[in-house]
């Protein structure tokens, strides 16, 4: 051991690998304060060649290795766990843009460099990174890679697999693989850039990344509406599209709920209508400079929507602030649960077709597996995807505890009877990974094995993370 | 040898296990008429199961296999060695769409669906299945998920891999594996649908597919426009985008050789414009029936791109006959070619920054290693990708196969130099496995053999395709 952290020291530099407890601290919890581990070491390399050493010294002293990037995650997959063997490796130094190519719509980074700094790296070159998060000021563009992270921009530009062109990855064996190819087109044998996406950490510690940068869209249309019902929502996702074609960026929903706590502890926050509702959608359509005509198109369709029902009250953003304040009540959410108190998160998704039922059938069997529970809503409707949270009773944060199994037990039950997927965008981790085994077949687990097996015999990358031990 | 037949009779039927030499025939030489094998015997099961039935008894008897969609591929990929060794696996009588939901978006289809009915299921539904080939009336969409198929629409909705949300799959050892989900979102583990789209029928058999459907496109406008260059036609682009964003749908090019070739040998073909070029391009925007502006928008791109020196001249398709006849001056050129004579083929990417000096720098290269050789360019300008095909100098089809190897190797050459990729949409097959892993670095062809011996340890499937033997 002693040997590793001088190998570790001697690779990084003795300032890069932590081992004093009130450093380690921060890298060995989660996001979520649900998984607490311990670590070896954490080190944080500077560069590819670094990152390449300190796995290399890993694997030849079999000692486990958990990748991390801006430690966001929901699901546990970038801590270690508790026996304080694994080293935990820091990608947060690595934070170059390495190349922008505007005309080939092409941006190289680092896995370390922040969302936020990913996107302003593309709107430098009047470009867009779409990719969009609640957590884009802190996690890293790695991170996103190794979740194959959703957000807010799916519905019109896809999941993190679709925004990526190629990517660097160091093996588990310390040899790297230079897939940083930028061509939309190469069929040159499997898609390992792919593999890679996604299935985090666990097959080799990505480094580098070509994304895929888009026209800018300048221009924005937003709505905070206020619908009858889940059904309702979906409904006005049809005429949404209807009218808005592929301008349609954004179909958010959210229940009362999830509005009712944004209100009591996010500062500032206003409900921007007048009568309650119990659920809202914030839709917003996007466009190039040149589409003028937005404004016109989200009223026209919301003057539909509310003739058919489909809706009850709008607030349009009238103005860059006013745009904000509304994705404000939308993005807040997931912070102010934590401040209310304990709280319970599942992140699935639905066929579009059966969500309203589905959302339906929840609340009555949640209420019998533990009386006043509160549904905390949100999600992607365009996707299917819900982000399905539950608070406490007021001021019963031990029951959560206590009922936690039962009740995820309950919503992964429904989710599976209705062929959805009990984790639309957070990926598994620890959390989730002896669930997934348990809904997937055998014949999908053996595969999923086998190729864990192909890349990391030895079972040192993120042990435990996305495949239970065999 | 005789107990394989019995199992596979019994399997799927008497009718169904082909080994008459004249039946036989049209499934052991590929479309190019380049690769001429020979077979055990020609296998056309009917379902999922008997699939799995066929590749079950091939494993147990170690006897290769060879899946076949509809033999429309352009190297070598679908057809068997010489050794007579193999079973090849004909799809064609799996020809069930199995569901559509086009308020999901998706359709499920089993693999031997040729293409132009995929579309039509999706049309049933107003709905847009966008991929479009030259060969679509005849190839099976399980072809088109093992290449990872490319085509004229591309440039708006991606590759096949694009297209595909789920994948039901025969393993080598004859295991099921229903991955058929049309979530748009489900992130729980390694995304087993994007390793099997693209890899040649080398890691087991397609037998199904969840497709993501579009809104349909009723609205065209599309003009054959005169440039006076690779980097006119690649300004142009720029132009096109500028004007018409998302509703770009198609940006193809062809030199003067490719369209002299349509006019000598497709009957009705006719020149649209008056003064001759060296390169065309074909451009063709897509919206929806409430999309009025398309024609409006075409014109002043087009104007623009004259005012710019980009464009020389254009007709403008004014209906749908019209547009079609446009149409089939691009979609004739490969047919037309074999035509004329003995032809070479090349398929590469390159980045679009480079596509017009790339190609510039090519034409003298090529004519000092066989003067009078006759370049057929064409391709899809918006990805980077050329058909960079070669006929030979008039009336010497023997020269152009002597000088084939080495007019290849400079193709492949220069491309490589360029960073670009030696097969952007056909695939590797039998004729660039060896090539590819040439330009491979080793630790990407090992990754790959890495895959293939965990998915296939005894390399039976469509062995020496994509990958050479170890």
């Amino acid at each position: 051991m002693t040997d590793l952290l001088e190998r570790l020291r001697s690779a990084v530099g003795d300032d890069h690998v932590l081992t004093e407890p009130t450093d380690v601290a921060a890298y060995v919890v989660d996001w979520t304060g649900t998984h607490r581990g311990r670590a070896l070491a954490v080190v944080r390399p500077g560069s590819t060649t670094e990152v390449a050493e300190v796995v290399r010294a890993c694997a030849e002293t079999r000692t486990p290795l958990v990748p991390q990037g801006g430690n966001t995650g929901l699901v546990g997959g970038g801590v270690p766990d508790g026996s304080g063997t694994a080293v935990v490796l820091s990608l947060g130094r690595m934070r170059t843009v390495r190349d922008v190519d505007p005309v080939a719509g092409t941006l190289t980074v680092d896995a370390g460099v922040v969302l936020a700094d990913v996107q302003a790296a593309a709107a430098a070159v009047d470009r867009l990174f779409p990719m969009s998060l609640g957590s884009e000021g802190s996690c890293t563009i790695g991170g996103n890679l190794a979740t194959n992270a959703g957000g807010t921009a799916v519905l019109r530009y896809g999941m993190t697999r679709e925004l990526v062109l190629g990517l660097e990855v160091v093996l588990p064996d310390g040899r790297v693989w230079d897939g940083l190819r930028g061509l939309r087109k190469d069929n040159t044998g499997y898609d390992l850039t792919q593999l890679f996406v996604g299935s985090e950490g666990t097959l080799g510690v990505i480094t580098g990344a070509v994304l895929r940068i888009f026209p800018a869209t300048p221009r924005h249309a937003t709505a905070w509406v206020a619908v009858p019902s889940v059904a309702a929502a979906v409904s006005l996702l049809g005429i949404a599209q209807e009218h808005a074609g592929v301008h349609l960026s954004t179909f958010e929903i959210a229940n009362r709920q999830a509005l009712d706590l944004v209100l009591a502890h996010l500062p500032g926050a206003v409900d921007p209508l007048e009568a309650p509702s119990e659920w809202y959608v914030l839709v917003e359509l996007a466009g190039s400079a040149a589409d003028g005509g937005l404004d016109a198109t989200l009223e026209a369709l919301l003057a539909d929507a509310v003739e058919a029902g489909r809706a009850m009250d709008a607030a349009i953003a009238t103005g860059p602030g006013r745009r904000s304040a509304l994705w404000s009540l939308r993005e807040g959410i997931s912070e102010v649960q934590k401040v209310e108190g304990a709280t319970l998160k599942h992140d699935v998704t639905l066929p579009i077709a059966d969500l309203a039922a589905w959302t339906d059938a929840m609340g009555p069997v949640l209420q019998e597996v533990l009386p006043g529970v509160r549904p905390v809503t949100y999600g992607h409707v365009g996707d299917g995807n819900l982000h399905y949270n539950l608070n406490a009773p007021i001021g019963r944060d031990d029951d959560l505890r206590a009922a936690a199994g039962d009740l995820t037990a309950a919503i992964h039950e429904a989710v599976a009877a209705a062929h959805g997927s009990i984790s639309a965008e957070h990926g598994l981790g620890r959390t989730k990974a002896a669930a997934a085994a348990a809904y997937k077949s055998d014949v999908e687990v053996d595969l999923m094995r086998a190729l864990k097996r192909a890349l990391d015999p030895d079972g040192l990358m993120n042990p435990s993370v996305l495949l239970t031990a065999p």
